[in-house]
């Protein structure tokens, strides 16, 4: 056996890496970090620009870090769009890491560039300026790819293949928790992170910094949307602006109630994004804190465990994803990477205006970027509302 | 070390085993055979007399099974009452295992015999009835225990004892979860089981069958009631006549909210009974299908995991209910012996007039069987009203 | 679905229960608390005599513990077996829990009055002794049997008929290992526990205490025996006169190596039974502690989980051990009650001079038992001789 | 909180990437993309030339797989050491992945070519070869790099620094094994792979193969080493030239006996490389393929949880090996940046003549690899002795 033989996403289809900048990521950021590590294992991109703070030494320092040349770092993205725009060298797509309110503005000025975008979830702090990057991205024909890095876990794949294939049958009930611990502590006056700052994030921190990610994950392996939630919203941890916790019912699209529990400050918990879906011939497990593993218990019959990386029982959707046997660990670092080298592919394939993708491709768009922030004001509304039962927006 | 140097629950506090009777549990039923293991593994108990079934030939083939003699089966309660009251070697205590609409009747016609009863949940069908039977054992100050067995597992004690001193702190958000898949199947019109009939389990199939364990389990570790419940209701598996599906938002009487999650029609799900409790200082998660293990998670600090039988760290409110050393399973029919062990050591000493007991004796009474019918009432309610914030009755 | 239904193991066949005397098992002990346990779960016995402790007081004191009346509390085991094989009410059988070397002069005086025996293991303290009670038991024809509680778990069972089925194919290699810590401490002398004390124990404390139990479950799950065998031992933990550790290199009888690996001086191990068997078209993998799951990894196929209590694809001859549903936990106490219900089928048979036995009893009889003393010796042979290959005795 | 505030063993300390060449790791290959990933997922390093294959056109195919010039791309390894040390531009450190015989002579011309190696174990097929090596390097002053990635997950570094602390005290005893499937079916004469072949392997595939990796463990973790070893090996799997399993004894340096399992022939195990640690004050267990968590049991303590990036209890000299919070995952491609961002920080700190490093590098020299093949020779002539306890070579 051998794992290299096999049509290998992490090969550059170009035969060269891309040219990709950022903005946001620097030194102080977070997701940055994984944004950049998914970028350089995918092997299908080298980053060589950046406005990576809007604090020049920050920026300048942080540049540093990422190898990038002093001349290629810029502290005002607008700059940076314009100059990578006009080099002949220049960027060929960039990643977007900052805060939620600058979003709209920043893909805007990219994608009119003429600049592939790769943006952070949620798409914007508020929806109007998610249907005007819908709108820009429609004009421009550029592409824009949302990050939802879950969805490019080897098993989440093989869980969408399964269902595809009918194996678990109609469904007929789902379960979706994203138990985090990180916010627990209380934000004081003067001190409030920009995650729970209702001018920065939108309308609800909770639901936009990870009930998206629940809600893309729900989508992508059901194949169903959400057409309506009840959503209460609570703080459990110490005082703070935005609740840190909400219980959301749902009404899936084929009729099936769910439940979406979230929450950042449970003791506890880090980062526990769990889904079960119960059809009416079987029912799947997964948990991204031991995401290799994928628990099938078909009606009536013992549990079956597909493996990442297993010799048999992978589908075809998920084999393309995997890059090391069984055994041998591939987590989130890997997700990323997966979604970095499918995004290289959309990307290579729009700038040579040929089709270089692996037939798989499942990557996000505008479209499903404007569907989140549809979902979050759903799940805000509902709330405000006390708790009615409210459809998401066509 | 001695497993039974120790004070040992296990040891009849009057040297001699209790008389016991049984009303149902014969051939056919499923939690009669529960409660007689339990007894049976307590060593307080000897069953020599029972009324086990409303069918004659059914009432003796199950006599013969369980060892009781050919004059003491019965098959109508009434007779057994009367007859066992007036012999000198008659039943000291009775276990009701019938259906919940015959539940009021039988208890109280042992009670008003003068002989302390043992009652499964829920503790009848309508709350009425309930109301009536906290007045008959008022009156007649004869005992009546609600059996919880889940309530009787030493790390259930465990949690309880570190909650009561502080170890997690304030509670701020509560998660219990009871899945289960034997009622997947449709019920076809004409043999439709009685667990699903309204007119024999009463408004709630689903909370009366199991979302009462899970209230009662929430109360018994976090020493909290629950103030105000949103209930949904669906029938996610096959056509029936009642939800086999509920999700239930609550309201703790110190303002935490809480997500209670009931369905007997999730594939792949057995006996899932978890709960998780986050507190400002810590959490603790517990799971019946691993029912040794209690998962201790301070804020801020290492995850320390407790384990029954371990030589450290198991409070005296959980040792005398352990019986052998770590790793040697003690499980759900563990938990019915402690049962019926402590309910023993109240009959006793109600009957010598004595305090035979150990000090953390923990007994559900007729007020907690009201209670829960209460809390079944406000879920059907909640339901009813569309999903409407209910109290509970006071 | 009634799990009452079906043949159960734990229904009395003769409509009553036996009577059953113990030798051993008074307060002090552990292992009689088990056997007292398993008892009284089966159903099928109840304990009406016994000479519990060598000690008067300790041996009356028990008796009360236990329920038995003062006039068959017995300090002396020969006066017991007299005086109960003369009572029309004596018991029917005897259950030995005392230290090694007095298992063989008990044992013979029971069989020689005629009373069946149940002795726990191993079969004595030295070799000669177990020959001449395979002797005894062949000359009178009453029953020995021997208690290996592991053996009686519903999933080891299950493996046994996977194995003798060919669904993993030939078995190519095995490990074992039993792990336990309460022994970890330096036995001071002077202070030396009997279970350290070669005089009592025989030439292997650590064989002889947990070693003959993972042999008799390797032989239950494979059929297949030990040919040879090559062991090192230590004190691994604080000083005393025996090894608390060994490890030992297996041939089987079918030519494939194992390992098999005894401590009970590991801190973090309780009752860490465990057995991996490979074979050449799958393998089967099994331990103590969470004894309710079975693995089976089919060669080239995902791996399986069969549950104790699953609606399908648990054999026949797992099913009659079986009581609760899934997910409803049964373990140690519950193989020691099905151990207890076989060996009351095996007994009962015998004294009606009737087979009223359910076809897939398992039990280990007097053979088995000087099987486990030639291992024992096989070990201290090759330990003895510096780790040399050794056949076990024919 | 942020991960990057901390000082971060990814940022390349030169403020630019080393430029790296492989000698091996072309298609068709498993190990070699294993260290491109971790070298550039490192961040240290870029790689920029390569001999990928003796095969010219897979040469050239692989290095337009991983973005190598083809003027850089080389079909001998000789010609690329010349070229490369002559150009300004060349590379600074070469990574070597070829089969094991050929180690010795490509790893001693880049040495002699004053670039720096980084070596894929074990170091030779023959030990005088690794003799020599040690030599060469000595002799060069170039450094010499053997890669163990196991040793680089974080909680590997945590165990050995709880150990080094003395929280388990004094070792008693060790387990280690390291199962695998892969080779589990025959090996046909005509077709026998390379890892088969004892004239490209050298002595022992299964010790050489996983073996030096097990070992290498155990001495990372408890800072002891092998004394004396006891060997016996089999096939177990189909017929294959070498044998595919291995039971080894060890004697440690400070007495403690110890087991090795080794197997790459036992179904349903992938990676299964786990260890387990007894000492006299409390136990350590890691699994490899659960690798963020660490198990400590103190004695008579509670168990202990430690997880890779929590907030609390993670020690120094592993801390600087995280990038990202707990619970989002960080696995073998992992431990491999982890280990190109050491070797990048010794290579860049020898060239800049400039101690650059942080303080805890753990990484494996020419020594360490010289041992390795120790260890190998040990357990062969062992093996061939009929399993005599053989020394380690001093």
């Amino acid at each position: 056996m051998s794992f290299t033989d096999k049509s290998d996403l992490r090969l550059p289809p170009l035969g060269r890496r891309l040219r990709l900048g950022f903005v946001g990521g620097g030194r102080g950021g977070l997701v940055g970090a994984w944004h950049f590590s998914g970028a350089r294992l995918s092997n299908h991109w080298e980053v060589v620009a950046g406005a990576l703070s809007t604090r020049p030494e920050n920026a300048a320092a942080s540049a540093r870090d990422w190898c990038i040349a002093a001349d290629r770092s810029y502290s005002d993205y607008r700059l940076m769009a314009a100059t990578e725009a006009a080099r002949p060298d220049g960027i060929e797509a960039v990643s977007i890491c900052t805060p939620n309110n600058s979003h709209a503005d920043i893909a805007a000025a990219f994608l009119r560039a003429g600049i592939d975008v790769i943006l952070d979830k949620p798409m914007t702090s508020v929806t109007a300026d998610a249907r005007m990057l819908v709108e820009v991205q429609r004009a421009t024909g550029v592409s824009l790819t949302m990050t939802y890095p879950f969805s490019h876990h080897a098993m989440v794949r093989q869980a969408r293949a399964l269902i595809a294939r009918g194996e678990i049958g109609r469904i007929r009930q789902v379960h979706v928790e994203y138990l985090q611990d990180w916010n627990f502590a209380a934000q004081e006056a003067g001190n409030i992170g920009w995650r729970q700052d209702p001018s920065v994030v939108g309308r609800s921190s909770i639901v936009g910094d990870i009930g998206t990610h629940a809600y893309h994950l729900l989508h992508t392996m059901t194949g169903l949307d959400v057409a309506e939630v009840r959503a209460d919203m609570f703080v459990c941890g110490g005082a703070k602006p935005q609740p840190d916790t909400a219980h959301i019912g749902l009404r899936l699209t084929n009729g099936a109630p769910g439940l979406l529990h979230l929450s950042n400050a449970t003791i506890g918990q880090y980062c526990g994004l769990r889904i079960r879906i119960w059809g009416d011939r079987g029912a799947l497990e997964w948990d991204q804190e031991t995401p290799e593993r994928l628990r099938l218990i078909p009606l009536e019959q013992e549990e079956r465990i597909f493996l990442r990386g297993a010799r048999q029982g992978v589908l075809p959707e998920a084999e393309h994803l995997i890059h090391l046997p069984r055994g041998h660990g591939e987590t989130l670092t890997d997700a990323w990477a997966n979604l970095y080298a499918e995004a290289g592919v959309l990307v290579a394939s729009r700038r040579s205006g040929t089709d270089l993708g692996l037939a798989p491709l499942v990557l996000s768009g505008a479209a499903d970027g404007l569907r989140g922030m549809t979902f979050i004001d759903a799940c805000a509304d509902s709330w405000e509302a006390g708790g009615r039962w409210t459809a998401l927006a066509g």
